[in-house]
């Protein structure tokens, strides 16, 4: 028996906002395959980890050529121009979702990575909520009847004061709604494709806050998807599938899970502690993984949607 | 030496408009390998063919089951499902440009064409004028600087009357622009990807009629694409490429060719006849060919660009 070392994989992280504190931190400490080393970031910081303003910074200071990975947390529209840097200094990269502000851009950082043989790993978080691998597991060979997704928030608690969300490039509804898509596209066998779209935009912004979106499944079974962050109150993050054999339904974002109504026992919690132990697997393996095809359902989206104006919008 | 008989292809062609009547009814009686033997179109029909209402009927009628192949002259809103059709039908499939409304349609019909194991043909005639390959062949291995498209037309001189072309998955700006991204793909070796993009849509329309869309070329080289169909007088229909050796420049929509503004010799006209002799060639070899990178381009622009309003616009 041969036993393989698996060596320590050392960590930069790029952009220290929200999600960088609330899921990537906790993930990386609890992961002993990986050690935090530096971050970056115009504003945040993490105590004892040296800080630096940006990429170039962290890969230029001392101790920067002992980076092996980087993971990028920044908003998508500078996610592209990050990864590529960090793909070009030869280290694994992992990404935030989306992957990038634009489907070809995601190409482009596919075809650098495998030039550069680097594991490059788009991540789609809700894909490892706790019930998304039985859901897959139950509708696989089941015939598809209809989907309905109501995927409904408010930006103002969990998005507050992001402006960036609604501008050109920012997904605005998209950006949560993109999580629906990641799981649709997960536990679904066959072809999703849009068809039309309503996307409803304040007047002083330009990214929409609530969409309806028509996709076909199989080129016959009807998808409706009713998304919003302008939605006070309670979240409603559901997808639910008729089949030839019952009704499943995904309820909080992927965590519950229900046939007939009937409440399903499911994996225990804990998305970003399965994302870091696949990307040291990758890293192990020299592979990658970039789906593209949530990102694809929302550039459909916008392009076959027609756009209605809403009242302004302020934070 | 074996002789290879090489069947006749009988073909239905669907969507009797300004393109079916201007390119493909010549080019198809211009190849002897193809027999057009129906057409399907709720307004147009081409003397002594069988004119049907639409693809089911065509299909349906007597000598339906006798067509080997579909050319789809449709607007691309309604291509997607006819397309299914005749593929479920056991049909090869040309698609006339671009192939569908939305990428994941494009992506759904080339699984289905694969299980079916038909031919499909996404055509982008741009790439068949004159020009195109003379300029592939020059830029082979030169290293590209930047990168200008200016492409202007009027659309009351193009598209008189049809409204379809503004409304939601009409395209707008991009039904002509595709293009020109149809030709930069097909010269340019390397990634093309989408960063920003600044989109004008009359007050009355859903479909932008002018755009500024900014790519890089490898992640570096800056392409900007000056795009409008309210231009009045001399439509304009050019990519200018800088390279480390020189300037090329494809005008006249990839009908000629300039190096540093000397004219350079180029093949034959003959866009349409070139895509029908393609469409044989898959038949006889059992391959397809779906290139999704110019609608990718364009989805890109509509999801990161920016909107603003222009005046109204009347035909």
């Amino acid at each position: 028996m041969v036993w393989m070392h698996k060596s320590l994989i050392r960590l930069g992280l790029v952009g220290v906002g929200k999600i960088a504190q609330d899921q990537h931190i906790p993930a990386i400490r609890g992961n002993p395959r990986f050690e935090l080393v530096a971050t970056a970031s115009p504003h945040g910081s993490i105590e004892g980890i040296p800080a630096h303003a940006d990429l170039a910074a962290m890969l230029a200071a001392p101790g920067g050529d002992a980076i092996d990975a980087v993971c990028l947390c920044t908003p998508p529209g500078v996610r592209a121009g990050l990864a590529r840097m960090a793909i070009a200094a030869g280290r694994h990269v992992m990404l935030e979702k989306p992957p990038a502000a634009s489907l070809s851009q995601v190409e482009a950082l596919s075809r650098a990575a495998r030039t550069a043989q680097i594991s490059l790993m788009a991540t789609w978080h809700s894909r490892e909520t706790a019930a998304a691998d039985a859901a897959r597991a139950w509708l696989t060979g089941r015939q598809i009847a209809a989907v309905r997704i109501v995927w409904r928030e408010d930006i103002r608690q969990w998005h507050p004061g992001q402006d960036w969300l609604l501008a050109a490039g920012g997904f605005g509804v998209f950006d949560p709604a993109i999580n629906a898509f990641s799981l649709l596209t997960h536990i679904l066998d066959g072809t999703l494709e849009v068809v039309a779209a309503d996307l409803a935009v304040p007047a002083n912004r330009v990214a929409p806050m609530e969409a309806k979106v028509t996709m076909l499944h199989d080129g016959q079974a009807p998808v409706t998807c009713d998304l919003s962050i302008a939605h006070p109150g309670t979240p409603q993050w559901d997808i639910t599938i008729d089949t030839d054999a019952g009704t499943l339904r995904l309820s909080e974002g992927g965590h519950r899970l229900s046939i007939d109504d009937q409440p399903q026992t499911t994996d225990a919690d804990g998305e970003y502690a399965r994302l870091y132990a696949r990307f040291a697997a990758m890293i192990d393996g020299g592979a990658s993984e970039v789906d593209h095809r949530p990102l694809m359902l929302v550039a459909d989206a916008m392009m076959v949607g027609h756009t209605r104006a809403l009242p302004p919008f302020e934070f």
